[in-house]
């Protein structure tokens, strides 16, 4: 059954509607048709619905029952990672938003290769949020991932205060603790994880993150590319947190 | 320091002869140098050597040092996905190879999308295996994932004799084990983890998998693509294999 995230001005419990991208895709993509149903969610609920009209510009839904699930994973995790191309920046929040991450940031890096183009930010964000929607959708999760692109080093440094635990990937050396060790040796509520750009992270950098408190982590010995390196970090800790023992 | 995966025929220590498509990489893509050094290695070791001559067909170089290294997983693990597009098959053998998977079957199964076309096989193993012996080059490992393609669904059930644990992805259960559990509680010196194709293993397929020993296993609570199903896979492992406490 097809899964739409709607907003709160399309919920009249226990009634819907739905205009704008998803009417488009339920009425011509889908083809549905009057008694079809569909989940419909919010960030903290999920219903499954019913066709009950299907106008010009909307469709109508009725609440046939609300369900309980939870898709999130237990503590918040953020994952910051220096900017690169487009296509491997979709690649990253396509997979990311599936894997559970409540945020991405992409920050401009000394080794960034791409470099920040102010007039093609609007344009990219709205594509960025377009694709975790639906990567959203199609992993069954409620909360989309908010993505801030174009951050300076200086603004990534701050959000240190927003975050218990920030982290940063680093190639394997005995003193790097592993993020196994790390996760059942800390207290925490959210995870800020830091990700180099295709040339990885700068000496200074490294020498700042360090500064600020920032641990630096070893995600096994093999030499990962930065667009691998966040899906690992968030199968990692799916694994840690939603495996049962 | 750029890093060359050979064949035994290129070594004969303490020189090494480099032709085909490496010479090609290293004159004219790198444009490498008399004296420049790279890394080499075969399947058990590594070296550093040095570039001697180079000639219209050969990159002659001499050791420098070998190295003692291991990217390698301490258990093999292959995945078997059922059959999928060329450009998602790319996308998890570069992803698998990189996060150190011993092999990857693409399996015919019910609800592959895309049949198999035996003329086109031979030139894709080609490529799936350059593919496959980058990512290994990038990621520092020494040993290729070997590829099987166009595997039947009756094949892939008798190579549960060649593993100790077989597994498949399943959607969430109470009744599942999570990975988690079952790596704590199993003895295992390699494992086949078998994953469906986009539309799910079928009803029949499932049957099968249960009546020859294969476990049902979730991978947390969301709905995740196939391919990135293996990624967490390989992900998951790594963290509770490498990750030292």
């Amino acid at each position: 059954m097809q899964r739409y995230i709607i907003t709160n001005e399309s919920i009249a419990l226990p009634n819907f509607i739905i205009t704008g991208d998803d009417y488009y895709h339920i009425k011509t993509v889908m083809r549905m048709r009057l008694n079809d149903k569909v989940y419909l969610c919010n960030q903290e609920r999920t219903w499954i619905a019913e066709i009950t009209a299907i106008t010009n510009d909307a469709i109508l839904l009725k609440e046939v029952e609300e369900i309980i699930e939870n898709q999130e994973l237990p503590y918040e995790v953020c994952i910051a990672e220096g900017a690169v191309r487009k296509e491997k920046i979709e690649e990253v929040i396509d997979y990311l938003s599936e894997l559970g991450a409540s945020r991405y940031i992409s920050v401009q890096m000394e080794r960034s290769i791409v470099k920040s183009d102010a007039s093609k930010m609007d344009k990219k964000a709205i594509r960025y949020q377009k694709i975790a929607k639906e990567a959203t959708e199609q992993s069954h999760r409620k909360k989309v991932m908010k993505i801030d692109i174009n951050v300076s080093w200086k603004e990534l440094l701050k959000e240190k205060d927003n975050y218990d635990l920030c982290l940063f990937a680093s190639v394997q050396s005995d003193e790097n603790d592993s993020l196994k060790k790390l996760l059942k040796t800390r207290k925490y509520k959210n995870i800020l994880f830091v990700v180099g750009p295709e040339a990885g992270i700068s000496e200074k950098e490294t020498k700042d993150l360090l500064e600020n408190g920032f641990l630096p982590i070893t995600l096994g010995p093999r030499v990962l590319r930065t667009q691998v390196a966040p899906t690992y970090i968030m199968a990692a800790l799916s694994y840690e947190w939603e495996g049962k023992e």
